[in-house]
């Protein structure tokens, strides 16, 4: 396995405050070497799980305005972008499970609220995890919104997994929100980590277990003994850094300030400059998803790669990267509340604009057609 | 064809007054008897489309944030919605060209603008018409944004028309553009039209003649000969009055007060309650829906159905009715800037909140998981 280490001699240096006050960022273009498709279902799949999210979660926010936000945030596209080639009714279970975790993630992040302190997050946690804990046994776990919608995923998705799966499924939520309790010491003091804590944290609060446990369920694979294999290693580490790393830009935005981003790790602990740290994060995006490509082509041209079950896991690890990119370019989640994605991939993002959107060049708003300034470069607020 | 009348005996009467105080209605499930099916790419055509918008209409928006409204309106998904089965360019055709006519729409409801008078809309009409007959001919035309966007529009369309298609190309414009201007003055002083005089000028403004024109565009026919032929007259006919029918329930939130809805219609000239002109026009629905299918089915067994052409004409006729319906339950047009469908096709809607839903009943936003209500029934302003 390639070893790829994120700093590199003859970077310039700045003071972490210098980093910090900067106002944007230009994003280049990035690989894109994996193929994106939608889900031939995706939007009636969106228009679904919107409807679940209004049945089993309207209670978790504090008003209608705030279920409306979320679903602006098009959490219900995430699954069809990732499972494009799956059955629909498995995509939906995706959807479901996704907007369930974006939710938590939502609401961690919620300094005043669930994420005040990580020991009452762990709290919150243990009866989460006890509700799936619990299956579909209602005696066993709590009435509360995250109780019902807990049982109704573990139903609909363990029916649909193997023992060990199962066993993994439930070992997967609870190293996620271990991973979000993680951060949360780090979040609420502004302690920046080096980039190996960073990571550990990271492949923990970003999911990866469940992400990638839940694209064999989309499939209908049980990758439980292959990918504890020497021949898998390398192909889910690559894949799991690509995914945390595309999505620490695309974020990045959103998370100005949060220190549990690999951006903000370069730039405190390798002295470089907003842009530069953006800059070098690209490059390892595209580091890391060639050697995704050569150690999954190193699997599909090994022992397992006559099996169909391997091929079409290997398949779906493909759309994974590519549809998370994807719906991450296009969620106002990252962009702001009542952005509309245009397709663009690359340009200057705004840190401060209420809604920001890919701009030719620093605080230009020209308009792609010569010679026309917009009057107003950015969304004003109502 | 099977004449369907507006008004019925044993209604009972109500002051204009009273049909104008209502908070809201409720909608009845609708028939939906034709087949909703969504192009494979209709996310990247969306995105596209959206992309046309910026590069080619940006300047006719006062703002940024007027052109972000627009886009969330989602109207780059009609064109998917009602031509799944299409030529991908030939649907990011559609979905550009609906962009520039809605706009236009948008454009000549702001009554202290472009429409503020239908001579001053007439004056701006014909210049646009000006655009289209100079097709590529920049000389001939202005420079403005409109006229940039109709000359491209002109290009790639009536490359793919025939000289037939050509000419009803061009008229149907007119006859549009007519249409708008012929509703300003019931606009602008309030005055409903009787049944018969608002489905002359609505068919008109609703551009059925280019939404036919490009249902043939899209599938790469030419229906100039079978259509104006006996056998199609009941065929448009039927499906043109649902397509009307169907908008005017589905944006009475948005228009109310508009005098040129049939609800608005039926209310002052039939002396319905709103509730009750909204249940005929439910009624109207159906009746014209049956009658579509009967007289297409007619002309699929009569001697135009032996044609692959006519069939797959037929289809998209279908798919026009059915894909019109989905997009107008899905638009934040309709139901306010903000607002994310669920799904749900049916209930109360009111009148006066900022984002609007389908309520279980009157002025009722209790969640649907039971026994718990919402603390805010609607979106509060940010």
């Amino acid at each position: 396995m390639s070893d790829i280490s994120p700093l590199r001699t003859g970077t310039s240096l700045l003071s972490r405050h210098e980093c910090e006050k900067a106002e944007g960022f230009f994003l280049p273009e990035l690989p894109r070497l994996l193929p994106v498709a939608y889900h031939p279902k995706a939007a009636q799949i969106e228009f679904r799980s919107n409807a679940w999210v209004r049945r089993y979660l309207a209670g978790c926010f504090a008003d209608e305005g705030d279920l409306l936000k979320l679903l602006r945030e098009r959490v219900g596209l995430y699954a069809p972008l990732i499972a494009p080639t799956a059955d629909e009714q498995r995509v939906l279970d995706l959807a479901d499970f996704y907007h369930f975790v974006g939710l938590i993630d939502s609401l961690a992040a919620d300094h005043s609220g669930l994420g005040a302190s990580d020991r009452g997050a762990r709290d919150v946690f243990d009866k989460i995890l006890a509700d799936f804990a619990a299956g579909t046994d209602v005696a066993l776990s709590d009435d509360s919104p995250f109780g019902r919608a807990a049982r109704d995923l573990w139903r609909r998705i363990s029916a649909g997994l193997t023992p060990d799966q199962v066993l993994r499924f439930r070992a997967s939520m609870s190293r996620f929100l271990r991973g979000i309790a993680a951060e949360l010491p780090h979040q609420l003091t502004g302690s920046v980590p080096d980039y190996d804590t960073y990571l550990t944290i990271r492949i923990d609060s970003f999911g990866c277990d469940f992400i990638l446990l839940l694209t064999e369920y989309a499939l209908a694979v049980d990758m439980t003994g292959p990918a504890a294999s020497p021949q898998f290693v390398a192909v889910h580490h690559h894949a799991m850094r690509q995914l945390i790393l595309v999505n620490d830009l695309l974020s990045l935005r959103k998370e100005h300030g949060d220190p549990m981003n690999a951006v903000r790790v370069l730039c405190c602990h390798g002295g470089l400059t907003l842009q530069r740290a953006v800059d070098r994060v690209c490059e390892l995006v595209g580091l890391h998803e060639h050697a995704y490509i050569a150690a999954r082509d190193a699997v599909r041209h090994g022992p397992f790669g006559a099996r169909a079950d391997v091929r079409s896991y290997l398949d779906g690890l493909d759309h994974l990267l590519a549809g998370s990119q994807e719906y991450e370019y296009l969620t106002p989640r990252y962009f702001g509340d009542g952005s509309v994605w245009d397709g663009s991939t690359s340009g200057w993002i705004s840190l401060t604009a209420p809604i920001a959107r890919f701009l030719p060049r620093a605080g230009d708003a020209s308009r792609t057609t010569a010679g026309r300034r917009s009057r107003i470069p950015h969304w004003k607020e109502p």
